[in-house]
């Protein structure tokens, strides 16, 4: 195995690892001693990739976005494919469920942000392409559109995990898409459209099928 | 002042304290130190009324749901008053935001518990009424919509706290007011309904002029 690639795997297994202790205990109650015990990596093997509790935050947030779903006819399916995939990960993922954790968290967003703006941005471009491919209903506003989505998105995932134990993330989120998407998308999108709840589930297995792993 | 009205009004004035702690520093944070600071009474006071941190917490997710709005002729129209008050109210009152981040904090509601329930209850209330006076849709099931409203309400305010201060609250749960009811209301009564922005404003300041204060 080459240097590099053995950096890249130690990074993301501390990285998974980080996520893995801000998920279950918060920002503030996190400590770097228990992410090291988690990762099982040396000290010095850490510190080469994040010098600080910061840092390992930080990181955990730049790579929330980093699934690559397929692109699909109908735009608007690309924005309700990122919020069914992540629905579905949510559960798989500690590295989703610690980016919406921390995210959430007044106090320490102060130190190290927010994945939000990450997901804004991400679904404004769709909503904003959509619009002009005329899938949107005129009065659609793009980035208020992303900022409703992302923000209800958040507290549907929230409610579930706090109630359900995620148990039924993914229908919570088809059944908040199914109430929103009437007022964003025209008619004749619409009913082309799939939110049905396994529709994560779906994307993530033909994702896995095409793209060849290296582990 | 009889001593039982001394008695509410010290009651009253350390939830406040104690949601204005809560609000502002998180449940594991805040301290019965602060709190007594805070709220400017003697320890015994304190203590009289709650024997914990715990307790205090448990008193502020009690009186969440205490404001009282007048009832309307359409119901569906009570259910955007519920969530348009709030939203105004959450800028003035500490209560309201301690409500929101107590129930939010995954390892303080195992103490504690949640407000979710207490709102949950009141929106499934006034949507099975409005269902069977036939202002749904007729595939609307009262508790899923109830518990998507909370849920995105709670998403949507937080959003709102973290990224702007509160400033635009009362726009944005009118924007998710607006996306979803079309898919809840008839059509009827959809075109009926008052979601403006500042309706919870007019609400409140209707409110105050009708009920005589004791303070």
């Amino acid at each position: 195995m080459a240097q590099q690639e053995r950096a890249v795997r130690t990074r993301r297994a501390v990285l998974e690892a980080a996520a893995t202790v801000f998920a279950d205990y918060g920002y503030t109650a996190a400590t770097v001693a228990d992410i090291l015990k988690t990762a099982g990596v040396t000290k010095g093997a850490l510190y080469f990739h994040f010098d600080s509790k910061e840092a390992l935050a930080r990181g955990v947030l730049e790579v929330q976005a980093d699934q690559r779903l397929p692109e699909q006819e109908i735009k608007l399916q690309e924005m309700v494919d990122i919020a069914m995939s992540v629905a579905h990960r949510l559960r798989l993922d500690p590295v989703l469920r610690a980016g919406a954790r921390l995210s959430a968290d007044p106090t320490g967003r102060k130190h190290y942000g927010s994945a939000w703006p990450l997901w804004v941005d991400a679904l404004t471009e769709i909503v904003t392409r959509a619009h002009e491919r005329g899938e949107t209903l005129s009065h659609v506003v793009p980035r208020e559109v992303a900022e409703l989505v992302v923000s209800a998105f958040n507290g549907v995932q929230l409610y579930a995990q706090l109630e359900t134990d995620l148990e039924d993330v993914e229908y919570r989120v088809s059944v908040l898409l199914q109430h929103l998407l009437p007022s964003i998308a025209s008619p004749a999108v619409l009913m082309r459209l799939d939110v049905a709840a396994d529709r994560g589930e779906r994307l993530i297995r033909e994702a896995a099928a095409l793209v060849p792993t290296s582990v």
